[in-house]
């Protein structure tokens, strides 16, 4: 009894299916100093002014300005010197009329000062201190609450926690910080022409590479990916495979078996492990052997056998998803015009997705791309973060053809 | 007795001089599987041909391409079927005249066929399969090699592994790989102002900020880096803290004290501890207050206590530096042209460094910049994968006005 499911679709569409059974997962607390990339979960309100007090940004003597009013190269105003602050220490007296506090970068300003004049416009002994020139009122005092003001929301949840937001938390006294639970992916290979890594080579075998790919991509764009295995070209198999894997994963991955073969049987054991397809075949190229179905609100990706195909689908249809269920706040990919300075040789008449670098060319954006690109490859995905979107239909472009990209950046 | 050194030094000159004293680390031999984001210390040539054997991109039928040189719709030429090949599995038999081989995706081509036809181009049963048009020599056929030729030089020392590299090591039967073992960076926050990050504010204090943002930055660029905690203003204990963190770490960067005020003690901390000063003070804005000294072989960076400072001195001088003590081939940083979309309001006599995002805007290059800034602020670090340079002498600059931007991309 076969499920009924749309197929060939538009990535698009696919994207937008995969989006609404897509959840992020529940916040935990752990310390600060361990939550570089990890995904805000709370907003972050500063309990406090930052800096907390009016600061001196030099080293100096703090004064008030009226009392340099008059000053003048050839007619120095000398004030006496009170006390000294260091930085991170409290002044003890106000600044009087014709009094002078020495200060040290860093330190509170004290009262009754309105401007700090740096060490090297004055002239001064243990005692007095010489001034040759008027100063404004708020001269070289950095007020407080300059850099955040109390009360003000510096941090969203979904924003992904970078070392500078790593470094405001810091400076908050935010020493734990509540994040996103990272995702669990498994990724399974599937395929009687798959070898370990260490394997020697026998006939019409080849090394199992997808997976390694995978995990490395998933791991940088937040998720905690493991590597299950290879699985045999076998309906039972495949389907225990992947319900071991649904035990503890939040998004299984299987590689292979997702094209139309004989052979091909992840949908059999998707079907068979009674998940809900949601698609199969998507209008993509390379990538069109993807499926994707759920069960118990737990998502499967079946990708291509094809290195190259199965990066296409994880990046054009997966990176979306796998924003959104990592807890960021915005998970849409920007689209930008890029430049192909080589064009593109062949016509197209079903699109063609061009893995790439960006490059600056005469302050053009340019997509580099690799001059060979085949299913098979893995190589074009090196460095790649920007993606050409060749239309369907097209022709054969010219150099300097200008096309749509996706552009991966960070955060 | 104080050494002498160069002081108020450009830019370039800094990173000349420390560049001249980095070395890359040793090499160690690692699993593959954690090699992501490693700096591969070897030349990687691939042993094989990859694919090994000439191989199928589709489901269908391997044939001799002059048997069906006169199908037609109306008059198709029907050939028997004398084997089935599974990927993963070897061909038994030869093709011969009138016959075709069945054959699954990814399975080796069997002798004496020169071609595949996709099933959906045929019709077939258990025993015959029609073709209904005519099929040029090769065609449907990934030769062995294609993506990947045997004694290809694949991967060159001082490669980042991205997770595309890792694939192809896996692809290729490289278990474990040579790589750079990674530079281990302590890091020093020195001054009397100085709290924890749990710690409650007391009067005059602020909590350490930069220390956080510093160790994330050098993580994502590739280093080890540990924070060591603060240490009060005097120099018999910076210069402790100095000589402890040399005996493990590869780098000790310290923050605050670098600047001219009397408790500016990391200078006379250095001088202690038998370091050899290269320079003081570099001609930027943030981050002039900046030194660096040498003892035995290892570097000491004295960067400002305000953390944007702190973060401009350890970009702009710092990341050649890193790069090439991670071992990377290239460790310049690229210049491109950027636009400044809202200008930049005020004169600058030593010119500026603006720290920002890289956005697009009609094609155009753009840096995306935090209106507010100031030397102790975090935030303008955030997301930071350009730095404009506003130039010595610079008026303001009018919206739209291009600069320098130093463009800090992965790879």
């Amino acid at each position: 009894m076969a499920q009924e499911y749309p197929t060939k679709i538009q990535i698009q569409e696919g994207i937008e299916m995969l989006l609404s059974h897509t959840e992020k997962k529940e916040a935990e607390i752990i310390e600060t100093e361990s939550a570089y990339g990890r995904i805000l979960a709370q907003e972050i309100k500063s309990q406090e002014n930052i800096p907390p007090f009016d600061r001196s940004p030099y080293d100096g003597y703090a004064i008030r300005s009226v009392d340099v009013a008059s000053a003048f190269h050839d007619r120095p105003v000398t004030l006496k010197i009170i006390e000294e602050v260091p930085a991170g220490h409290a002044p003890v007296k106000e600044v009087g009329p014709q009094e002078a506090v020495k200060i040290l970068t860093g330190a509170p300003v004290p009262k009754g000062a309105d401007a700090v004049v740096k060490y090297e416009d004055t002239s001064f002994d243990e005692k007095e201190v010489c001034f040759f020139s008027p100063v404004s009122s708020g001269s070289n005092i950095v007020k407080a609450g300059e850099d955040i003001k109390k009360g003000e929301i510096v941090l969203h949840p979904g924003q992904v926690l970078d070392p500078a937001a790593v470094g405001m938390l810091a400076g908050m006294g935010y020493s734990r910080v509540s994040v996103y639970k990272k995702p669990i992916v498994k990724i399974i290979s599937t395929g009687d022409e798959l070898l370990e890594i260490d394997s020697e080579l026998a006939p019409g075998k080849i090394r199992n590479s997808s997976a390694y790919m995978l995990k490395g991509f998933l791991g940088e764009w937040g998720l905690q990916a493991d590597i299950y295995g290879i699985v045999k070209d076998d309906t039972d198999a495949i389907c225990s495979a992947i319900c071991a894997c649904m035990e503890d994963a939040d998004l299984v991955i299987t590689t292979g078996g997702a094209s139309v073969g004989d052979y091909d049987l992840v949908l059999e054991a998707l079907e068979k492990a009674k998940a809900r397809v949601l698609f199969w075949k998507v209008a993509m190229k390379p990538g069109m052997a993807t499926l994707a179905a759920v069960r118990d609100g737990k998502m499967i990706l079946g990708l291509s056998g094809n290195p190259s195909a199965a990066a296409a689908a994880l990046f054009l249809l997966g990176i979306p998803v796998f924003r959104k269920m990592c807890g960021r706040e915005n998970w849409e990919v920007s689209r930008i015009p890029v430049c192909l300075p080589d064009g593109f040789p062949k016509g197209s008449p079903g699109g063609r997705i061009l893995p790439g670098t960006l490059q600056f060319r005469d302050g053009q954006v340019c997509i580099n791309t690799q001059k060979h690109q085949a299913n098979g490859m893995i190589s074009p995905w090196s460095n790649c973060n920007v993606i050409g979107l060749i239309p369907k239909g097209a022709g054969p472009l010219e150099p300097g053809s200008i096309i749509e990209g996706l552009y991966l950046e960070e955060g």
